[in-house]
């Protein structure tokens, strides 16, 4: 471990971009450029300490089996949503964490609510459930696209003037829910500009092992910018609460967001205060076991 | 079809029993013995065009595939619901229906949040399901036995003193976004006396073909009966909304149950006014498909 003074957990650097409460939250105060002062060399320390402690958090939650964690990554493309899970979570035992990537929904997703398939892919207790985009796609390219909502199998009747006020109601509500049933939430917005996205769009043109990571869409997407960002603004406003706070993580540094990102999950389960299990047997019944196993 | 003055659609006879605000509902205003001022002879009449109407209904719904219809049923042991379920709904198209019967939860539903078993068997659209036995289980039973609910392996932390209301509030706010993604929703708490519930475990007790619906702890659950009748009213109370009615229906005569019951789910459904697909094909295709068959 660094001296306390110097460690990113005393600097407590997550809370900067944790919002509570989402309603008087602005989108042009977090820059995606910042990286909180901090330098690439002692972010990279910060990390490999987070990644262990984070090992060992989770291993108590698996063995106490009553808290589950949900976290949901939102982002632009490009974003840094994948790389994040994949170095923020390697460390941690595989048996004890979920990951599920949401993509266009399937016939049968559409056949449900929109939380559907959501739901049916939450952890369960004593895990860690990463939901790589979430039911908040339902506010976000869904509101940009109204094509999409079209293609949607609802009915007339229930096609009000306030849907995306009312959906943003309804996962809010939901996640009050999830929280009082002993779900930890934590929801991060990996905020990227749009000109670093533009970089890296390129970096995935010019380089052949990134060529897969790209398609034309993704470039189409970048004319609805601003219309994406409203609705992120609106969806952060509606639904940040202390129980299922956003995140807005700076994203144009790597390998800040997966400091930031790290730190959070690490702090918010740290706060929970898990004990390991009182063992079930007592020393004496250890004893008879030794002496029972001795005999065989 | 019987005539119009007399015919139970027309006597409009659900209506009496549905509870779409909740606030001042009282237990004690609706009699178990209640049959309406009916005969049964007249029911039964009513009842098979009832589901004649259902199985026309269905097959509209299906056709739109927009709808979902969530039918929950609710009672204590004994009050009909197995026979209700059967009699209401066996002249639909099995295709269209899906029954689901909640007994005690699973170790894998323990390990989620009480909604998951419900919502992962949630009828797609187009579909009618049936719930017999609900999430209300987790403000009834678990309510009067508080022994469950420490064997639900929630975290300390989330036990609040006001845990039935707050999950109340949870089941109906879910129950409201259930709507708004286009589920109709009927809920039926099938109403019987102590006395009744009495005569009909004599009849199983005393008829062999009957034994196996008999469990001696039904007979402890006697003991708790006004505990029940007081979370079954603080529930629909707290619960019964425009879009997610509950309907308490007599249910010491097996015939009117059946009745009310059938009426209620054929009315709701008749008021969406569901309106058969347009044909995917223009006159001049379909004839052109005719022609094409012609010549093969």
């Amino acid at each position: 471990m660094g001296k306390k003074s110097t460690s990113s957990r005393e600097l407590n650097l997550s809370q900067r971009y944790r919002i509570p409460a989402g309603g008087k939250f602005r989108l042009a105060d977090v820059d995606p450029a910042d990286t909180g002062g901090l330098d690439k060399e002692h972010a990279k320390g910060a990390l490999a300490r987070g990644i262990e402690r984070l090992d060992e958090l989770q291993e108590r939650l698996y063995a106490q089996d009553r808290w589950g964690v949900l976290v949901i990554f939102q982002a632009m493309d490009a974003a840094g949503k994948d790389g994040a899970i994949e170095h923020v979570m390697s460390g941690v035992n595989p048996q004890g964490v979920q990951v599920f990537s949401f993509k266009a929904p399937s016939s049968e997703e559409l056949d449900h609510d929109f939380l559907w398939r959501g739901t049916t892919r939450l952890p369960e207790r004593g895990r860690i459930g990463i939901h790589n985009r979430s039911w908040y796609e339902e506010v976000l390219i869904v509101r940009v696209h109204p094509g999409i909502l079209a293609g949607q199998r609802l009915p007339k009747a229930v096609l009000s003037k306030s849907i995306w006020e009312e959906r943003l109601e309804d996962i809010a509500a939901f996640e009050r829910y999830l929280a009082r049933q002993g779900y930890l939430i934590l929801k991060f917005f990996l905020h990227v500009s749009k000109e670093e996205q533009k970089r890296r769009f390129l970096a995935r043109l010019d380089e052949p092992e990134k060529n897969w990571k790209f398609a034309l869409g993704d470039i189409r997407e970048r004319e609805h910018w601003d219309a994406y960002m409203k609705a992120y603004e609106a969806a952060i406003r509606a639904t940040a609460t202390e129980l299922a706070p956003w995140y807005v993580v700076p994203a144009d540094h790597k390998w800040f967001t997966r400091l930031v990102v790290s730190e959070a999950i690490v702090h918010a389960i740290e706060r929970l205060k898990i004990q390991w299990p009182a063992p079930a047997l007592k020393p004496e019944d250890l004893a008879a076991a030794r002496k029972a196993l001795a005999r065989d």
